[in-house]
């Protein structure tokens, strides 16, 4: 086993070594401009660990890491058009360098290669990577409808948003482990072990995103804190002050999430009061604590040595002690 | 073998079982709406045809012709978008009806469950439809690409034409017959002919397509004539005519396409004097036959029972014949 950094940076250069001019080159370019921004490249270093875990060589896993990171891309490309951002990563999103068309297109693209790297693995393998590749990105599809379908309704439950952030996120982060048990061609069980200790993670992942939006440290947090707030974005803090705050709190949230002040400050620390008074600030906390746990009971079943599930739980560990 | 009638009437009983409705709704409608606009569905039938060719029941082929259908009306949802276009066989443009947002991830979901429709046959045919699909479906993706750039480009020369075209119409032709082949589990020499009998008939299809346009008979022709030369797009006729014409005509043709007059009768009429007096029309003729010729060798050549290739012969010499 290497360590997670030696994956992430091995995965890296993978990466470069694909990105090469090629026509049309506004089809392209915009597709390399992407996959250049950076992240914390998370999901593809899942798929190469996890192969590594099943005692296969990660560089038989670089074409399925690379799907995800294609696939999740690909995903930002057109989300970033349906939000109407103008910045990922500290830099112009594709439909803002170039425009929403170049957008659509480019991210269609990426798609269909994500299908192709699959092209690199014997018969089976690709077919197991194919069709759940093709679940997964569907559940994704279908998480981004939900959030989009949540903007306008005021009657979301806690089971709905999980629900939502299961589909949006977890979901792609259980399948890049599977990925990698599927690579290493492990039994059926482990290869569901993998994806439920993922999807867990996914879960605890994004409910933890949700809750460093509001109560990052601004000095270490990467975008501006307070920025759900802003926008009056329904997540998991907001949701559950609803649900547990009084009459007089609901109805304070709601006066808060209807206004867009020009110098939001002094709403969102009004929010933010809000969220730890109804306890919707611990409840959070222990959400992802809930949720990493069961992700490492799950990892404590599974039939490998010792030394290999410290290295998940490491990462999981410090997955669920980032600040950024 | 039956009619193309049975075929295509099979084929929307088959489409019409498989649209039902799903959750998230806003994701799942707009994918139904379309799917049911009706339109030729051309793909699809010669998908079942060509399996039947091969001795091969229909039914087979049934997900293959589904996935092609699925896979146009994505490429349709999402050029739509990309042409501003509020109006689609007759009715209202999926971003017209719901919005943008809801194209591109509609579009996105039916892209995904294409591929997902290739999951219903074994393991080896599996990988054949969707390694086909995908190259052709990134065909299809820098064919728009090419479109888009000649918009705005002054030097388009006939070759790039029909490279653009051989992309983002023909390929999906060819690769719905070549479907049909793999379906059938023939040769792989089989497939390339059958392949290579859809592209040339498909290039034949679009140039015609251009001809209709201009001179199509506004009593069948489903469409306004002359809309082509209304949004001056750069068609057969437009490149030829601008590479055969003297330099008068050129200037004349390039001033013509430089304006759009609220009454557009006058500037229609010009242009198709144009397209005839240059032999732009005639070469177009010239071309469709052409590339249906090089088709029917191929067919001659086929090691098919000659009543198989009177059925394809048939089917070719129909479609050239249309005036829709």
């Amino acid at each position: 086993m290497h360590s997670i950094e030696f994956y992430r940076s091995e995965f890296i250069s993978y990466l470069d070594s694909k990105l090469t001019a090629k026509e049309p080159v506004n089809l392209y370019e915009p597709i390399n401009y992407i996959l250049k921004l950076g992240g914390k490249r998370l999901r593809p270093t899942l798929v190469l660990l996890t192969a590594e875990i099943f005692e296969t060589n990660y560089q038989k896993a670089l074409d399925a890491a690379l799907a995800v990171e294609v696939f999740h891309n690909f995903s930002l490309v057109h989300d970033d058009i349906m939000d109407a951002a103008p910045v990922r990563r500290g830099k112009a999103t594709v439909h803002e360098k170039w425009d929403v068309n170049t957008g659509i297109l480019s991210g269609d693209a990426m798609l269909i290669w994500a299908y192709q790297l699959f092209e690199n693995y014997k018969t089976h393998i690709f077919r197991g990577l194919a069709e759940l590749f093709s679940t997964t990105a569907l559940q994704v599809c279908e998480g981004q409808q939900y959030d989009v379908d949540f903007e306008t309704r005021d009657d979301v439950a806690l089971s709905d948003y999980l629900k939502m952030i299961e589909y949006k996120t977890a979901v792609l982060v259980a399948a890049a482990m599977k990925m990698g048990a599927i690579v290493a061609e492990v039994s059926e069980t482990s290869q569901q072990d993998m994806y439920n200790f993922g999807l867990n993670l996914g879960i605890a992942f994004q409910i933890q995103d949700d809750y460093l939006d509001a109560f990052g440290d601004p000095k270490t947090f990467g975008k501006q804190v307070g920025g759900d707030i802003i926008e009056n974005k329904k997540t998991y803090l907001f949701i559950k002050a609803m649900e547990s705050g009084s009459k007089t709190v609901k109805k304070e949230l709601l006066d808060l999430y209807s206004i867009q002040p020009q110098e939001p400050e002094e709403k969102i620390e009004a929010v933010k009061t809000i969220f730890e008074e109804s306890g919707a600030s611990i409840a959070a906390q222990e959400a992802i604590k809930a949720y990493t746990e069961k992700a490492f009971v799950i990892l404590e079943s599974l039939e490998l040595a010792q030394e290999k599930k410290d290295v998940l739980r490491k990462f999981g560990e410090n997955l669920m002690r980032r600040t950024v």
